[in-house]
């Protein structure tokens, strides 16, 4: 650690930050629609004008991750290229042309002492983002957040810290010509784990913590905040096969749901059979899993039927129904009903997507009253829980907790609400 | 302390509760209102039917209060009689009037691909309440917490702890012959602080923590729980008189807000006057606040009005702008204009509630744009900022922070929601 880092990383540099945000919030919050995709349309044009800029800051990042021996997966998702670059320039001009969530009136009614009442659309103030390798996430969530009137602290990896300062500097140069302030756009100073903890600590200044990223990052954040937090992302999906399914659908759903991207959270890690579907429907699945390099975590019943498909399979263990792969891997287990299905579900999952496929209205109906989670997919993929798929326009991530925001988080989930009354001298008495 | 007290303090006591709750709210959530319903009339019925034995285990934490030399206003506060009691069944039987939120849809559209996508209220799960002398909550919040489909753990003061037993016993009898658990509302065990902390640590058991009472029990809850807390009810609420204010309405304001009911949180804790308007304003005010019984706290032009009204003040400090009184005491200053009192209501206020009085209509849009509340009153007392008031029927609190609910908390408040997406055999591909 050198003499930079060790003072960048103080707390000290992290509240002043947090402060300078807080102003840039004030300033932000009654800015017009107008005024705001002004500064978005700005950041888009700088950034494709600094293509060159930040594909040099980024070789930085790729080369010492190589040098370090980072594994080709992530230094993928770290390396930009000039489509990636203006891939971010067109997300920022795509949150231009969303409609402006500041200001919707969400309630409102003539109270019967004639007090007009209306609950209205407000940014939260300072939103902090602590997130992994992507550095295109730094300017998709600056793009958000300014659209929503928040002035943003993005803390990203260490590994795309040249990335990161290179876009955000573009961003800020870009808004210094618009009506939003360019701390409105800031890099927590400092890469250490230390300057996190600051920033969990900076209640009162961050209105809220978002954590994108691993499983570990999150409980961390989640553990140590006294800032408020938004959980994301960890996805234990489930999906449920019942005695009334039309296999068909059910094994299109499955191979979608496990293997059309098995990176991501709403990706499915867990099968679960009803025992009448069994024997048919896994004599049809485990060879198709397995023709699409998927390795099965299987219980006893599980393995029985793969035995008698000429199928290898693993042993499921305990921590197999926990586990959130994120590989080609799939737990798998025949359950004797529909309400083992969902004890089952309310034991081990996460509370992000649950899949039930069947075609007996009464099933879909039990199940999705039985589960709970931030979505439940009937007779459909786990993998449309998404703000694209949704309609949402683009999102800052998917949250798995209950208060607040649940599911994905589009534009009016960085906000929070104001109630105005309005009165003629109206009291109480 | 007793030899049972120390057992039921344990956290194994308090974990075991709650293991409990939520069992039970994993059955209460799929009920119908019919049910819920049902279950808070029989509740009611049953709390009028237990008046005796509610009121002499009251008479018990009664004697125990005054015997400790407990405050007359305390003591005041503890105390239920025959009125309270049909009150609080009341209560419950107005409650189960209210529509249902679970089951309502906030959301839903058609997909471009055909998936029926809705996102419906359902219940957070398991609520925890944390709350002081009142023994009328008790019975106030299991109500609203059935209503909602949660179940609740109670924890109230030790000082109501006969009353609160016989409460949740007459409610936890009712129940026994309808379709909720009786489970979906406990007492927490225990008695002392370790008891709060157990249930502040019951991460994954318990959804959501509801403070309710005095400003350092709500922060050490905000502090120390991992469990998600929605903070309640701390109110530093001003009154602005602008330069362009109907002097008239300003004082009924002031007057109201201040000293209609001074123990709540929605009562007004400084006054801002414009320095325009001060000499006109204060010399109505002072002596009308001063005839009200209410004592000034005077910033030096505040100080100086009074010395030419001839009415004694006392002079502020810093900590003064920060108080939250409860009592019939209010700070008061002089500001240059309008965003001096934005600047200090930014750097002073709770985010509760802040009254503007002015005929200027371009002030007031100023104004509502430029706090960060939970409310903004427009020429009305702070004291509209209720749940009743506003027509919820019933409220579990008023928050004072930005996620989740602001302002008074309703049934809706004490839901989350789900995405549920139906297709017929979907997939993303």
């Amino acid at each position: 650690m050198d003499e930079r880092t060790t003072v960048t990383d103080d707390a000290d540099a992290v509240l002043e930050a947090a402060r300078r945000a807080r102003e840039a919030a004030v300033a932000l919050a009654p800015l017009t629609r107008a005024q705001k995709d002004a500064a978005l349309l700005a950041a888009a044009d700088a950034l494709e004008g600094a293509v060159d800029r930040v594909l040099a800051a980024n070789a930085q990042d790729v080369e010492r991750a190589l040098a370090a021996g980072t594994s080709a997966a992530l230094v993928d998702r770290l390396r930009l290229d000039a489509g990636r670059v203006a891939a971010m320039a067109q997300g920022l001009r795509d949150v231009a042309g969303l409609p402006d969530p500041v200001g919707e009136v969400v309630r409102g009614s003539r109270l019967p002492n004639g007090l007009e009442l209306r609950q209205v659309r407000v940014p939260l103030g300072v939103v902090g983002i602590v997130y992994e390798a992507r550095p295109n996430v730094t300017a998709d969530a600056a793009g958000l957040c300014l659209k929503s009137g928040n002035a943003v602290l993005l803390r990203g990896s260490s590994s795309a810290r040249s990335s990161n300062a290179a876009v955000v500097e573009v961003l800020r140069g870009a808004l210094a010509g618009t009506a939003v302030p360019p701390d409105a756009v800031q890099l927590v100073p400092g890469d250490s784990r230390e300057s996190v903890k600051h920033l969990m600590r900076a209640r009162g200044l961050v209105d809220v913590l978002v954590p994108r990223g691993g499983a570990s990052l999150i409980r961390s954040v989640v553990e140590e905040s006294t800032v408020p937090v938004i959980e994301t992302g960890t996805g234990t999906c489930h999906v449920y096969v019942d005695a009334a399914a039309d296999l068909d659908q059910a094994l299109a759903i499955l191979l979608d749901a496990k293997a059309s991207r098995p990176s991501v959270c709403n990706a499915a890690e867990t099968l679960l059979v009803h025992r009448e579907a069994a024997p048919a429907f896994l004599a049809r699945a485990l060879p198709a899993l397995r023709d699409a390099g998927v390795t099965v975590h299987a219980d006893a019943a599980v393995t029985a039927e793969a035995e008698r498909a000429g199928v290898d399979v693993v042993p499921a263990t305990d921590e197999d129904w926990a586990e959130e792969y994120l590989s080609l891997d799939i737990a798998a287990a025949v359950v004797e009903d529909l309400e083992a299905a969902l004890a089952h579900i309310r034991r081990w999952g996460s509370g992000h997507t649950e899949a039930v496929v069947s075609a007996d209205q009464r099933v879909c109906r039990r199940f999705v009253e039985g589960v709970d989670a931030a979505a439940v997919a009937v007779n459909a993929s786990t993998r449309f829980t998404d703000g694209g798929e949704f309609g949402f326009g683009a999102e800052i991530g998917i949250s798995t907790q209950k208060l607040h925001a649940r599911g994905p988080m589009g534009l009016p989930e960085l906000t929070s609400t104001t109630w105005v009354y309005t009165g003629d001298g109206h009291v109480r008495g």
